[in-house]
């Protein structure tokens, strides 16, 4: 008899079936909270071998946890403990398969880096909008099973509205083309959309076709200082009412979330810092010139002064101070973590509601949690915010994220829950949050993703236990 | 016992179910094909309703036919021949819930017509940009089950793209409440995206939240005559470059179709008639004013003549000018109808390959049908083209549809799907072309389409023989 691992190794050749040595690069999860340990990690080279890989393992009845670049952060794309579970890395998949100018498609392997997908749209005279942190390392297959999000949203759509065709391998093991570069098609049921964000428990992407833009002829970048996060909202209306898809980017930042970064590296220049509770990043993109975009911004930031809904605000002069802003913004996460432990969300609420459920949470959060800091920042023209809670300053803080992680989720995504909410805009459910599901979500809408999991996946080996329970 | 008919009586009320008089306005389909005959038309005034009624049909095993404004094109929404299937008609759920200006949504019952939900939007200060032909009687619950396309899709995506939640009675007659308008959720499959474009199979459309964009400043219509379907491609990447997210429309005409309109409605003025081979519309929204948007699009008309890609162009002085312009184009089909029979294909490939396409079809149907007229026109900047086809002139049209209309399918179908396009690129399969999809779509997307309707409606009792046949 032969094993499956032997298997496997006729199917993508035996320098592409790892099953010794150190594999912690695919076992252990981005955030370190959990590490796994698989029969074997094979990383085939095609997608005829990705089905092969697919067949053999259904045949055996072992399960498969597709991944990518393994930068998930709620521990999707890890094996479980059991050393059983076959990782099924797509990242030899890395070819551009075409970039078709007319069409503005271009057509990657699941395992293109996002980065590599960026610059080869920039050489041919493109932009793919995709933009996140972890964009030097997550792959655009890894994008769309989790249909990633990051600071482009607000123009240009979450990963899903990027991708116009999938190439899949199903359960089956059974390879389904859907690649066309169709900007309409209207022939059934849109199954692209099932796979996007379905984490790899439906099939694995092997390739997709993506929405290119043309390349702006401008990028500026501004900051402006809040006196509240209603006034945040009101920029944001101002903006787009002025801008309109000009308007790329609108995140904002909490002075206390800025404070941090100001502490942790002091050579960075934090604008405004302790004069105004929010500090608020925008991107305006122009075809047209930059002494147009320039222009228009200055008249919008001139307009919300009059408003009230800024107090001040500077218009980056060059590429570099506009890095250095953004740099400002990146930081948040860093300078939390310099800090110490954290407790991170990735919520959204209707962008309306964000002003009272901040207010709200943040209410009960101090009631409820002695010494508690908020650090609240986000993408606000999504009405996502990374809604985070850093355990109190000079205490024991493994101690705090022991007795209180769980309290804190609850209070936070039960107020989510209260304002409209998802407790996942960006990040999705994977191990960490499949649990929390059921309290949250409508039976309805479970019961329908259990069905469709079922339909698609009898036999249930594509990353079980991830997004839908057994 | 209780026949069907006195049961649905008591969940609706006796008013709101007609079994007796003329009921062709809910049993005829739009293009006058087909003539059906319902055992009943209900007509729910509630989401609680519909879901009874739901769960009533399924209880006595009878099949429901979901209709909006009954205007779809390839008879998806009218009851079969056997005066056994039920009408559920949205018509009376036509209230708007709520608009929310801060999140720019609003949330609208399934049976509010296109033009009410655009009105609606308007008086509040904002645009609904969904626009087509039928939008004074078809309704949003309709446009979203058969992802409705139409005119501005370039710009704002189909239905789908404007669509951030809905409610849905499911075929087990439960009440899925999916309206929260949030812009990232990532909270397990995105169902939503199921039961858009599924044209009633998978479960009844009861309310969505749709998205709302600030009004523009100003729109302005052009119109280029260009020298080829390869000219009038290279406008469109000039125009998308040039105006980016402000090209809103791009109509691309050919020469007979212009004459037909001249022909039949000879009060209307058409632009360069007779003297190039195909007239391009375009649009041009802007969020400045009306003297930017039209030095921009005096511009991009002043290098594309410079280019060569047009020969030439007017742009339209006042809204006057500019209905006529897209009265124009509107006046195709109807002057179509005064030539006489003829049959309709609403297709579509990637941009970049329809000249290429039309250059191939035009020849096939030269060469295979005597006689033949091409009427193409269409949304060049989504691809889509109605690539119509006149009976000859002088002689029997209705025996050359009889004789011919299976066979110029066939040849136009075939050319299609050489060129990797869709057979249906914004009208959907219904039942017109439900038998023609296994010729055209992978098997392993047939059987994925199949799995799912058995998933989420394993009766069979929604829709039954639309989309997918049993």
């Amino acid at each position: 008899m032969t094993s499956l691992v032997d298997t496997l190794r006729s199917c993508v050749g035996p320098a592409h079936v790892l099953d010794a040595g150190d594999l912690a690069a695919y076992e252990q999860d981005w955030r370190r909270r959990v590490r796994g340990k698989a029969l074997a990690v094979v990383r085939p080279g095609s997608t005829a071998e990705v089905a092969a890989v697919v067949r053999a393992c259904a045949a055996a009845g072992t399960s498969i946890v597709p991944q990518g670049g393994n930068t998930g952060l709620v521990v999707g794309g890890v094996p479980d403990a059991s050393g059983k579970q076959v990782v099924l890395s797509l990242q030899r998949m890395n070819a551009v398969r075409s970039i078709d100018g007319e069409n503005l498609t271009m057509t990657a392997e699941a395992g293109c880096v996002l980065q590599a997908v960026q610059e080869a749209a920039d050489a041919a005279g493109f932009l793919f909008p995709l933009s996140l942190a972890a964009e030097g390392s997550c792959t655009i297959g890894g994008n769309l099973s989790t249909n990633a999000g990051g600071t482009q949203v607000l123009r240009y759509g979450n990963a899903r509205e990027l991708c116009l065709g999938l190439e899949v391998v199903t359960a089956q093991g059974e390879i389904w083309d859907g690649l066309a570069g169709l900007r309409k098609d209207n022939t059934g049921y849109d199954l692209r959309q099932l796979f996007v964000g379905s984490e790899g428990t439906l099939g694995v992407i092997t390739a997709a076709t993506l929405k290119l833009y043309p390349r702006p002829a401008a990028t500026l970048t501004a900051w402006a200082a809040v006196p509240s996060m209603e006034h945040a909202v009101r920029l944001l209306a101002l903006a787009q009412k002025r801008l309109a898809s000009g308007l790329t980017g609108f995140e904002v930042m909490g002075d206390f979330a800025l404070s941090l970064v100001a502490r942790h590296y002091p050579q960075q220049r934090v604008p405004f810092l302790g004069q105004t509770p929010y500090g608020v990043l925008l991107e305006n993109t122009d075809h047209e010139s930059e002494a147009h975009a320039r222009a228009q911004f200055e008249a919008l930031l001139e307009a919300a002064l009059e408003d009230g809904c800024a107090t001040d605000a500077v218009v980056a002069e060059n590429i570099a101070q506009a890095h250095a802003l953004w740099h400002v913004r990146e930081s948040i996460p860093l300078a939390q973590a310099e800090e110490g432990l954290n407790i991170k969300h990735d919520i959204s609420v209707p962008i309306s509601r964000i002003p009272a459920f901040c207010a709200a949470t943040d209410a009960v959060l101090q009631r409820e949690i002695a010494g508690v800091r908020l650090v609240n920042f986000g993408h606000l023209g999504d009405g996502n915010l990374h809604y985070n809670v850093q355990a109190p300053a000079g205490g024991d803080m493994a101690a705090f994220l022991r007795e209180q992680e769980e309290r804190v989720n609850t209070l936070v995504y039960d107020q989510v829950h209260k304002f409209g909410g998802s407790i996942s805009a960006e990040h999705g459910i994977g191990e960490l949050k499949v649990d929390k599901l059921p309290h949250y979500k409508s039976p309805v809408a479970l019961s329908m993703m259990r069905a469709v999991k079922d339909a698609l996946d009898p036999a249930g080996i594509l990353n079980p236990g991830r997004v839908v329970r057994g």
